[in-house]
């Protein structure tokens, strides 16, 4: 009987016609979209793991990285391009590669970036539409930086996330839930009429970008000072921080794995 | 009775589901959108002028420029904002400004730059999908670099367009059509998986920049070598240069006029 083989993929997809990544009854999701893809090709019933799970609606990936087992001896490039076959045209396996059989895209990824896009103009976007959250007033971009300074490092990011929704999606006790996390960098670049934020972290509490992102907004609009950023990270309270923003202004840029794992 | 405003508009689309720029019977193009939005606005009949009035279906436009008369004494602001109201989602006004009366949107540029999208990567694009080529093959930038530069400068570009097509379109006998234009800058990058040509011209031949591209790719291939280009931009032979790269990676990034023109 041949051996199991652990296979990583790094997926691209534009979320836009997809209820998010997670499988569920009716709607239509990328999990399904690959496990569908996989089925075709393999001909047995595969699950997959993936480093970010619970993206939503409308979420977009460049780098989304997946990983299952399959006894298949299928050579890498013909997985790649099989699946590419099998996948709708939103979707795009970028890469196929066999890794150690303990490989675990989520739990071995050590970082992962986000970026989130904001077109900042009076007029709307046309051929970002679906990749940028539109903010007509004007921004300043220095205070927005300035703001971003405070959410780096390891801190409490409670007044950043739906702490009931974690509670509710997970089956374990409050006080067993850990809202400590490491931010390692976050950077405003503004080109054209784009802002894009992009935050690196070792992992992401739910809805965490799209506060950040939404939270700077308000800075920039002058709605909150940059030293407010201090005092909301430690009230650990989500009424301070300011509006979640839309999810179709977030893209999965990165998964970092450490050199061992794969 | 008030005086006529001359308007000039940039205007941003993503051209994926338009037959074009230019008016045509029965199929959608991006003029009818903006002449139907300025009859939505303005309750007249206006007809637009446009920098670049021939693009092909499926190409972009992230700042094309039109101009239109009106009598209309309405703000600026609103008549941007009232002109996005009346747009599909997929065009977008970005800024309307009152110029003289003597500006033409296409006799006073003076230059235009295009850019031709490339995703260079053995697997298909996902989000990308609408706005590059996709060429499997690897490519060797340093090479198309070496061959872009003996496209710079004023040549002859009949090797690089359809003559007949020319001929054909105009009102003109063959030896009143001018195939002289001035290339003043090209340059290729590569971010991630996509390379980027960009195409700085005084003006551009009918197929001009997506014959530069295929003919660029054939040479990163190593089908053409850099200094066959000295000979195909002499030969004045379209069979020299290598296939017309399709329409959906092509788009118009920029139109610059004179001080004095707007």
């Amino acid at each position: 009987m041949p051996e199991n083989r652990n296979i990583k993929l790094i997926v691209e997809y534009d979320g836009t016609d997809f209820y998010g990544f997670q499988s569920q009854p009716v709607k239509p999701t990328i999990q399904q979209a690959l496990e569908k893809a996989l089925h075709g090709l393999f001909q047995e019933k595969i699950k997959i793991t993936a480093a970010s799970g619970r993206t939503d609606a409308g979420v977009h990936a460049e780098a989304q990285v997946v990983n299952f087992k399959t006894t298949s001896e299928l050579l890498l490039h013909r997985v790649e391009r099989g699946l590419n076959h099998f996948l709708p045209d939103s979707i795009s396996v970028l890469s196929a590669e066999e890794v150690s059989a303990d490989f675990h895209a989520r739990f071995h990824a050590i970082s992962k970036t986000y970026e989130y896009r904001i077109w900042n103009l009076s007029a709307r976007p046309a051929i970002w539409r679906n990749r940028a959250y539109h903010e007509s007033a004007p921004l300043d971009l220095a205070l927005m930086k300035k703001a971003a300074k405070y959410l780096i490092g390891k801190h409490d990011f409670r007044a950043f996330t739906s702490e009931e929704k974690i509670v509710k999606s997970r089956d374990v006790r409050r006080d067993q839930i850990s809202f400590i996390r490491t931010v390692k960098k976050i950077t405003l670049k503004k080109m054209g009429h784009m802002i894009v934020m992009s935050v690196e972290a070792d992992g992401f509490l739910y809805h965490m970008v799209r506060n950040f992102a939404g939270t700077l907004v308000a800075v920039g609009k002058g709605k909150l000072r940059p030293q407010d950023i201090k005092t909301i990270l430690k009230s650990h309270d989500r009424k301070k921080a300011a509006e979640t923003l839309p999810a179709h202004g977030l893209c999965l840029k990165k998964v970092i794995y450490s050199s061992g794992t794969a």
